[in-house]
């Protein structure tokens, strides 16, 4: 004969345990709000672009909305146009640092090998890694998760006959190597670029496969890229 | 009614001052042999040869031993081979900052312009601009009195037909308006340059007036650089 | 004793003389008309556009007609852009000699220097030099008077900080003396476009003074250079 | 009735065909050695270096006294260090044709892609195939039979990863084209090279295996060139 009071008591815990459950779960939930993971794109033109309508920024976050997955990844643009791997130091402070990310990718290195014979002011190998080191250091520095990109295409040839070819396979080694070293995910999309258009670019035209002018990307391009880099950094 | 004592006291109150006298004095000049001004030298390989025998760093010391000013500067060599502006701002911290200079004499752009025709990794005028300027603020901000010296020759021809003279020349009126600008002391080698060529460089050659091969300091190039930077540093 | 005869053979004598007289005038008189001297202008793109209205070569064309000259002087443009001193000579036999011309005005060099800082595939300056005798011997071997021209402008400013300045520079020098150890006629565009900046260019601009685009002639421009020209070719 | 004069006469007469006869053949034979083929190697520095003791025309010809081909042919060398397409082009008249070559192997091209980057100073693709093609043209209007040779290597590394590897083999598919489109013979030395890379470089080095630094032959070089040439040029 269990009493009223008994009852009500129950009753009573029950409702406090549902209270704190509810509130734990709510903060539980506040937290996971707060957790979300900041991503930020640290690059060049192709980057800056990458934000706009269309672009492989976008895409991304539209492919997360479809996941349900749109609450846990925040994306950041931070590209800017004609940038070489000396410019991303410099503004790393108040473009990068200042956003407090969680996750970096690293997108650079056209400009530094194309701004040779276009204008005298490429990078020498040397500084290029260098610079890549230093920028990689500081960033982990932070506790931050480093992403290297290797630069996908000067030319979408596949014989290896576009003029830059050498030296942006040198340069994708370096930073091939460089991930290794430091211990960095790699989003090796100069091999993308080359085995898709291995497939799909059988008349060895410079552009139009992926870019729209050899560098830039086209609706294929930033559909390509989104979905390497969405692999890469939700690991799925 | 004076007592032994009073003498006594004066006599030690004497004491007393004298010695407070003498330590105070003993203080300031010990505190003025720690106020050595520490000049650091910011620079390439030209700045990198300064520290040799016959250097222009070598020879200010020597000048300054001539005049009985040696202990009150001490010269820093900071060059190293190939650098440009962007070099500079990489290694500041480890090299310049760490060594508490009150005063940094920064030259460089030979590289910066240079390097556009040897390896087509000069630097562009705006991003030349930019790390100049990110240089100088960060010295500045330190409290460090900041001198900046125009890039002197690449070729001593003087009716401005040395290949990179156009650049050199464009390069140095950015340097001139930047230490304007930002209140730093000019050394205008370049003008010093030019200048002394007009007067003894009557054949119009391309080096062995200033220089060895038309960059690095030959006897009577280091001596000038050496008399220029005394006058600006020391302000006599 | 004179007879009537010999009075008729008197007069027909004379009107003989006449006759032939009048017969050599006629014949010298349209060797005249036959012997309009023929200028050939062989460049590169400046040339190229000196035939448009308003261009140097039909401002020339012009200055002649108002001067009554007309007749004496066939002006022929042989430009086209893009022509550095050895796309000169290529194309002689085709462009120039096939046109037998009387005069030849050469203007080359600006994309010899420019395009090594845009395309790293400028000239050399011996190569420029050899390739340019190579073409002045070749016309003067025909008989063809030669007149060499130095390359005028790439950037206006005066004060010698144009990138090219020096590169340009050492190139008139080359021609300067091209033309004088080859007895050719010197038109020094480029001392003539100087002077007339340093009056006309008091805000040091690069472009907007003589041409539109640092290179390429404006109205002020064509009508200086065609003026320059006149005055060379016809002696006045 | 034959008397002895007659069988004289009959002896003499036979003595006199067959000392025609001899005299013929003699002469037959002499014809035959006058007609040694004269082969000319025009090229840059590496065929330069190809008539040193050790060089790839020295060899041939060691290789053809070996096989009794000496009488046969006679190899000439006109290489010049630094030579360019152009260069060739201008001294066609002097260095080849005076000399009445039956036979001339064209190999050009490093330097026209090198010096881009080394001096500013490279060629077009353009006009690479301009002065090609004039060059062709101008000796097989001579009866000249033609060879191209494609440029082999500027670095050895088998990853494409020598900075020119765009550019050399986008120069070497030009003249692919160039010796289709003209009926040239073709030495296809950049895939000989490559080939042989594959197999004796697995370190990926980028000299050493068949160059001395990245372009001039070492002795493993000039013996590879020395085949694959007498292969092409004797045909067998």
């Amino acid at each position: 004969m269990h009493c009223g009071k008994c009852c009500n008591l129950n009753a009573m815990k029950k409702f406090i345990h549902f209270s704190i459950a509810s509130i734990l779960l709510f903060m539980a939930m506040a937290m996971t709000v707060q957790k979300k993971q900041r991503i930020l794109f640290f690059g060049d033109s192709i980057t800056q672009m990458g934000v706009n309508p269309g672009g492989y920024i976008t895409r991304m976050n539209e492919a997360l909305k479809k996941r349900g997955l749109a609450w846990q990844y925040e994306l950041v643009g931070a590209g800017i146009g004609g940038n070489k791997v000396y410019d991303l130091y410099l503004r790393m402070d108040s473009d990068v640092l200042a956003k407090e990310p969680d996750v970096v990718v690293i997108w650079v290195g056209v400009n530094d090998v194309w701004h040779k014979a276009s204008f005298g002011t490429g990078t020498d190998p040397d500084k290029f890694e260098k610079f890549y080191t230093a920028i990689i250091k500081k960033l982990q520095a932070k506790g931050i998760k480093v992403f290297l990109t290797t630069p996908a295409t000067i030319g979408e040839r596949t014989d290896f006959s576009n003029p830059q070819d050498g030296d942006l396979n040198y340069y994708a080694n370096i930073i091939r190597r460089l991930a290794k070293t430091n211990n960095c995910g790699l989003i090796d999309l100069r091999k993308t670029f080359l085995d898709y258009n291995l497939q799909h670019n059988p008349e060895n035209k410079e552009s139009g496969i992926l870019t729209t002018d050899r560098v830039h990307l086209n609706d294929a391009g930033n559909s390509l890229v989104a979905d390497e880099m969405l692999k890469a950094v939700t690991g799925k």
